[in-house]
């Protein structure tokens, strides 16, 4: 397999390893390692806790090296949402890689076939999500056809999506989910690997019960499925999903065999609005945009950072106080500036030139948005960078 | 100057140049050529009409080879909004160029000092705006250490930016800008090349009437502004400014000399929902993601291009109807999907593998989430792909 092209690091990103916060320039990704490696710890020690498998989302940090640190930190393997996700991490040494999403295009197909027997050629495994019949088709067709073409004669691990009540694919729980697993079956070069249940709407529930009370109808729907599969004789060895908000429902319910939750690496400023459930680790703001004040005036400062630096889908970053006198509200400024304005009474305008930190409204979507992410150790205030962090996957929406 | 570092073309994108717009994987975002050049050519007989420069903003493509193509239809130059912008576009050849936008850090100034000065050894240009008295003394700063180095004698032109109802950057008209300008007299390595006066907000106003009431107050401000100036011995040699949305009312009202317009180019949903000015060319929609179904079932279907396809800071996109039965609204499916249902009686669920077209709510940020375009020629149904274009400037933010 090709490895994919990169964009190099520039003189300046190189340079800027071993240096203070001070000299990144802005508007910059930044992710505080300290803050991410206690979130790493805590994601391992809940599984442990709570003996499940995780398999983080790499849409979230869409980094090959990051995926790396959770593989060490004792992940099963990663998800991906698409084909070309999945080949940049393959190529970088990934080895266990879940596309938790449904892919129907043939020639994406025909990559996906490539891609599993090459893996399995290296003792690594793909698997995939199917939501119908003509997907589950048009999959073990390019199977066959890869097993035609001497590729190899590798078997795909094949989970079935249930619609637990996101709205958005998966079959309806029950029978329709047994169909689909016996098509399964009827495929050599498939193997029937178990459901995949993710409700992302419930992960923004903002109260504790109410995720709670959604996940509970998700293991319903879950431990319903599985009872029908088990009569039709198709065991199901494992049931996938949960995301950062609700884990510590699945996790705690025995239903689910591996989390998918992906966000904890990060954190955003939407999970963060979430009431805590008192289950779930503490997970530190780690990701921020580092912006600067381009213009300032009596009412309102103006920073160098607009949603052409972060994600606005849910909802406008807010501002890292580090004192009182920065309590500051970042309203929409377009795609290249932020307008502040006082959040507190002491609060004041900042003058041009002051640096401020941004915490992102979501992670994903604004990682996206960047080649690279500039790791720092030992705060926002006085650290140094500590690495480049290259985000491999940036734009590969095939 | 180092040019900048470039993503190369993948060998998928090189082999599509010549085929059928059909084999276009998705989710990609592609461009109507035919319908780029009406605009192109509707754009430049707007301006030779009104007897008025354009300068397009390149912030809407990113593109140096599109950027060259509205300097051959006639284009004065370009405006960019960041320092690495310029750079971008200076190294691919383009020699007029304004950072319509403050730039206060010491190191990005020290970049604009080079690029001015390597820009004017080839006889182009290089103009950049203020709002302060410290930005024109930080910038002053830097032109004249560039001199202290030897790197040349350029003089930059210096727009004062005065805040004509965006509320974002730009001082108060009349006397602020005055003190501007007589503080950029006092350097020899800045020239007063007049105002800078744009009102973003006024774009999306809906209503025809409400923009020409919009840009009426703009227009008073500038004349107030000119008219102290020129009292103070200041002579304002150009007044540039204006958008896609209000460019009829800058152009008709003598005022302006130059027009900022950059989104006519593409088009968007969220410049179409606006009530078309009699005055106004048409334009028409050119910039489109192709995205293809991957789940199906009786009340919706699912496509694969979610907001890391397109922006949805101005709104969710469109879907292209070609027919009455493919009539269907999108629905925010998260970063790697859109939930699709019928719009009209007639409209039908689309099947898996169906290919639709959507029109992004807001261009600018949609393409700067793309490495490159895809050009076709012969219309989205049965068209072939004529060039790739790339976003040279994609996530160039510092």
């Amino acid at each position: 397999m090709k490895p994919p092209t990169k964009t190099p690091v520039s003189d300046y990103l190189a340079h800027l390893v071993g240096q203070s916060v001070n000299t990144i320039d802005t508007p910059a990704l930044v992710v505080d390692l300290d803050a991410l490696r206690l979130n790493l710890g805590r994601m391992a020690e809940f599984a442990k806790k709570h003996n499940v498998r995780w398999r983080p989302h790499a849409k979230t940090h869409k980094s090959a090296a990051l995926a790396k640190l959770q593989l060490l930190a004792g992940a099963a393997g990663i998800c991906v949402q698409k084909t070309a996700e999945a080949e940049i991490m393959a190529a970088a040494g990934i080895r266990d890689i879940y596309i938790s999403n449904e892919v129907v295009a043939a020639h994406k197909l025909a990559r996906v076939a490539v891609l599993a027997n090459r893996m399995a050629a290296e003792n690594g495994r793909l698997a995939i999500a199917v939501d119908s019949i003509e997907g589950v088709s048009r999959l073990a067709m390019a199977m066959n056809d890869a097993r035609a073409a001497r590729l190899g004669s590798a078997v795909i691990d094949v989970f079935v999506e249930i619609d637990v009540g996101q709205g958005r694919c998966g079959v309806a729980p029950g029978q329709a989910a047994v169909a689909l697993a016996q098509e399964i079956r009827k495929h050599p070069a498939l193997r029937f690997a178990g459901l995949q249940a993710y409700h992302g709407k419930a992960q923004h529930l903002r109260g504790a019960q109410q995720r709670r009370e959604a996940i509970a109808m998700v293991v319903e729907d879950v431990l319903y499925t599985r009872k029908m599969l088990e009569a039709a004789g198709l065991p199901v060895e494992l049931v996938t999903g949960a995301g950062t908000g609700s884990m510590v429902c699945e996790a705690a319910s025995g239903a689910f065999g591996e989390l998918q939750s992906g966000s904890f690496l990060f954190m955003d400023a939407d999970y963060a609005a979430n009431e805590r459930d008192p289950a779930q680790p503490h997970f530190e703001h780690a990701l921020f945009i580092k912006t600067q004040v381009i213009s300032s005036r009596e009412d309102h400062a103006v920073c160098d950072a607009g949603h052409k630096s972060h994600a606005i889908d849910s909802g406008l970053p807010k501002v890292h106080a580090f004192d009182a006198d920065s309590e500051l509200n970042y309203l929409n400024g377009g795609d290249e500036h932020g307008i502040l304005r006082p959040a507190g009474t002491s609060s004041r305008i900042p003058a041009i030139g002051r640096m401020l930190w941004l915490i992102p409204g979501h992670c994903d979507p604004t990682v996206n948005l960047h080649d690279f992410i500039i790791g720092v150790n030992g705060g926002l205030r006085s650290g140094t960078v500590e690495r480049i962090i290259r985000v491999d996957a940036r734009g590969a929406a095939t």
